[in-house]
This record gives C-alpha cells, sequence and structure tokens, in this order.
C-alpha cells in the first residue's frame, strides 16, 4: 500500500474539533492548546523487550504503546490530551499490520479522551518498536513528583501486585482517574505508577524525596497472577508483587488517609528501605537497569 | 552504568529556566507552555534506513535526529520550542555511547533555543533507533501548510539539491530563520522540508493543494555533491538534483516574489507536473513510500 493512501486511510479515523483543527498530512500537528501548565512525555514499547509479536497482537501491542504514556500521566497526576506515535515496522509486516497498531493506539487514547494527532510509521530491517508521546495539562491539579514525600507520610498503592506477566501487562487500564482524584485531595506529596516493580519504583521515590520507607509487606495487596506465577516458579507470591513490574498501578504517599488505595508503610527519615514484617530482604539487587 | 547515573548525569547537563522550571527525574517533563497555537511533530531516525552506525558517530546521528524535527519545524514556519527524545540501544552500545546521542541531540536544538526536555532510553536486541518529538509555537506566524498553493504562484526552493548521501544528509542546518522569515512576508501559499526528493515532495504538495507545476528543470539548482555523485552514478546530475532527498532545504510556493530562494516553476490548476525543458520525465515512479 502507497503511503498517500495510509494518511488518507489515518485522515478517514480522524475527526476534527476545537482541539485539532486539522486533519493530518502536514510536517507537524496543530493543536489548540488552552492556557496551561504542559506535560510531555515518551515510552517506547520494543518487541522482545516490553511485548512479544510473536504472541500478542498489533492491536493490544499499540494498546500497551498508548496505555504506558498515560499511565506516565497518571503518575504525575494531569489530563491526558493529545499523542503521536511512531511505528518502525519490519519489512513485508504490511499495511493491515501497521492499521491494526494505529487502532490500538488510538482507542486507547479516546478511552481518557486523548486524541492520537500524528505521527511517523516506517519499515526497516530491525525488529518492531512503538514510541508514544503524550502531552497532558494540569487543569486545575498542580503535577504530583517524585520528590515531595515526607518522613511520616503512609505511602499507598492503588491495587493488587505481581504477575502481571501471565497477560495483565499487555491489557491493563491506567489509573489516570484515580490519579486526578487523589491529586484533587491535596494530600498526596509524591506518586509514581508501578512499571519497574514495587522495589525498584519505592527505590525511585526514596531517592527522588531522600528518605525511607517502613514496609508492612504483609499489607502488600497481592495479585491472584502472582499465586498464580508463585507455583510455577517456586519463589513466594510478595517476591513476584515486590519485584515482577508492569503492574501500572499508581505507588503515593499521602499525608493524611486518601480517598482510594490500600497502605502498605510509612515514610521515614533514613534512607533505607527496611520490611517490617521481615518476610523480605530489600536490598538494591535488580533495582537498577543497565545500559 | 546503572541507570540513576544516567538520570543523574543527564540532569547535570540540563539547566532550569522559566519555560523548563523542573529538573529530569520524573516520569513527564513540565512546561510552562505560553498562550499560543501549539505544534507537534515526530520523527524516527533508524540504523540502516537514515544513517549507518558503523559509519557515523553517535554525536552526528544525535544531531540529524533532532535536526530532521526541527526541519518539520521549518516546513511548518513555528518556532521550536521543546524536544523529547527516545532512544533504542543496541545490546552493550555503552552508557558513553548513549551519552553522545543525547550530547548531539541536545546541541543541535539547542542552535536553535529548543530544550531536550526528556526522553526514555532502554536497550534492546535490536538495532540502534532514535525517535524525537518536537513542540513548536506558532508565536505570531500562521503555519504554513501543504494545501494552500494556487494556479499561478511560483515555486521555490531555498537551496542547492542532490547528492546529500555524500554526508550533507548528516550535517544540514534546519532552515528554521529561513522559514519564520518567509511565513512573515504573508506571500507563503504552502510549504514542505525536502526530505524525500524534489520530486517526491512536490508531489505531496501537488497532492495537498490538488494542483500541478510546470517545473523549469533548468532552474532548479543543483549542488555539487550531485555532480560529483553523477560521476560515479553515471547519471545525470538533474536527477539526483531531482530524486535523491535528504536536501532538508525548503520547497514552498509563493504569490509574489519571495526574499529568499530560488524559483524552479509555475503552479498550473491542472494536476500533471510537467518539464518545460523537456529536461526529465517526472511520471509517479519512486515518488511513493511503500509500507
Amino acid at each position: 500500500m502507497p503511503e498517500f493512501d495510509f494518511i488518507n486511510w489515518i485522515r478517514a479515523q480522524q475527526t476534527l474539533s476545537d482541539l485539532v483543527p486539522l486533519p493530518a498530512g502536514d510536517d507537524m500537528a496543530v493543536v489548540r492548546w488552552p492556557a496551561d501548565l504542559l506535560l510531555v512525555g515518551v515510552d517506547q514499547v520494543l518487541d522482545g523487550v516490553h511485548f512479544d509479536s510473536s504472541q500478542h497482537s498489533p492491536h493490544d501491542i499499540g494498546r500497551k504503546a498508548m496505555n504506558r504514556n498515560l499511565s506516565d500521566c497518571a503518575a504525575m497526576a494531569c489530563l491526558p490530551v493529545a499523542a503521536v506515535a511512531t511505528v518502525a515496522l519490519p519489512h513485508g509486516r504490511g499495511i493491515e499490520y501497521a492499521k491494526q497498531l494505529y487502532v490500538g493506539m488510538r482507542a486507547a487514547g479516546e478511552a481518557f479522551d486523548c486524541r492520537l494527532v500524528g505521527g511517523d510509521t516506517g519499515s526497516w530491517p530491525g525488529p518492531l518498536a512503538l514510541t508514544v508521546t503524550i502531552l497532558g495539562r494540569a487543569d486545575g491539579v498542580e503535577p504530583i513528583r517524585r520528590s515531595g514525600a515526607m518522613a511520616g507520610d503512609g505511602i499507598y498503592v492503588t491495587g493488587a501486585l505481581g504477575g502481571s506477566l501471565l497477560g495483565r501487562h499487555m491489557s491493563f487500564t491506567p489509573r489516570v482517574h484515580e490519579a486526578r482524584t487523589l491529586a484533587r485531595s491535596s494530600i498526596i506529596t509524591a506518586m509514581i505508577d508501578l512499571s519497574d516493580g514495587l522495589s525498584r519504583d519505592l527505590r525511585h521515590i526514596c531517592h527522588e524525596s531522600g528518605i525511607g520507607v517502613r514496609l508492612s509487606s504483609r499489607s502488600i495487596p497481592i495479585h491472584h497472577d502472582a499465586i498464580t506465577l508463585s507455583r510455577r516458579s517456586g519463589k513466594p507470591a510478595i517476591e513476584h508483587a515486590l519485584h515482577d513490574g508492569e503492574d501500572y498501578e499508581l505507588l503515593f504517599t499521602a499525608s493524611a488517609p486518601p480517598p482510594i488505595g490500600q497502605r502498605i508503610g510509612t515514610i521515614t527519615a533514613g534512607r533505607d528501605i527496611v520490611d517490617i514484617d521481615g518476610q523480605t530482604s530489600l536490598d538494591a539487587r535488580g533495582w537498577e537497569h543497565t545500559l
């Protein structure tokens, strides 16, 4: 399929609006941005790292690419507005495949009123790689950072953790609405979305806020997927809940009891993460990616 | 090198400003966007397609990734403001390599006061892939689209074309300032940057504007690289100027003589591209990418 036809197809998918007054087809998309703080994030999903194109459908791959970015919006408590995407398509993968990636991305965005306004699709000899760049606005809610946690704050998660590799990592719902609700309560001091795993993302908050955590590992909500996986792996389910990653729940700290969330510990003035239940040793192992 | 150290290194490179009030380290970058039209574009550069990592330095690869996006800003005549980037780094390529990519991108952006405010770096088993997403603002100049060319307009280019593969495709200067000068003259009706080659980018303007072109191929400024390359390829230099691509000059139409640019033809009401000098046959061959 020639590129012109693909652009015409994309154009036919678009609906114009006050926000996006012009159809696709130029070198950049034009967005009527309201006078507001702009938040911008970008995230890539790579074949063999974040998905497996021999197992996952292009629609689900596209959805994950968008949802990971929506989850970043949740982490900052901003309102998703618009997104652009790139697709590096392996030679011969074909136009129907590219369309399904697009449809998956677009549908995931539209579930949160976030419009896919532009992008760049090209083919190459490498594996499938997608990126989504997302633009959000504060819309009356101050962005929540990783660096605001204070000694004495409670630390919370929005849902059950572990074992997402069984399928949830492809089909999660980004916690955009929950994040907005939390941030409006004005008691949230730090927040992050759980993409790297509780142990590691906790470490990010400790690092950025300069604090430590007294963790109650028995309070961590364990997903039934973590229990299923623990039967296969022989590791305790709590280890899956702590380290698996890709939960896409929110991890946050609050100066008073929040409207939603399960408390899993308390922020301390030290720099260590200590499990008061003594179930698990939370040293630095496995917490850091290397490049 | 652990990821924390890489983020700390990037943070040390950043200077905070009114525009970018917060350091790197959160899930998204925060930008104080002025009340203005926002233009957003994204472009990927892929190993083996847009560069060759066995030949080109990471600094030059990073520069090209940013400059292609700045060239998109030029095409729309907007003012580049901020950018975010992704890098998919082949396993084992190492942190110094990633830093050089970053330095190349950042320096290219800063040459046009465009700040690299965020990104995502990950390693994978695939080849090197970079994306840059760029945010621009109108800043008092209406965006120029591909669709505004009218019969009777002149058609122009900002510089000599062809043979960029000899090296210019890695080291071009995006025509941001020229574009702003042109757009301020209020006589520019359509514009595009020459990335796919004159014949093909001309076709984009014809397609979007619903017009044709009487081209004077003898008026096309031919780059000395095209002449050098024609000695090797045995093809006439004009063929290189017409079809090579990656010139990153501007191709634009104007209703009156513009302050800069070389006239190469006239817009017609038909749909054909006709070379009045009879040097070359401009049929549709080679104009369309396929996916």
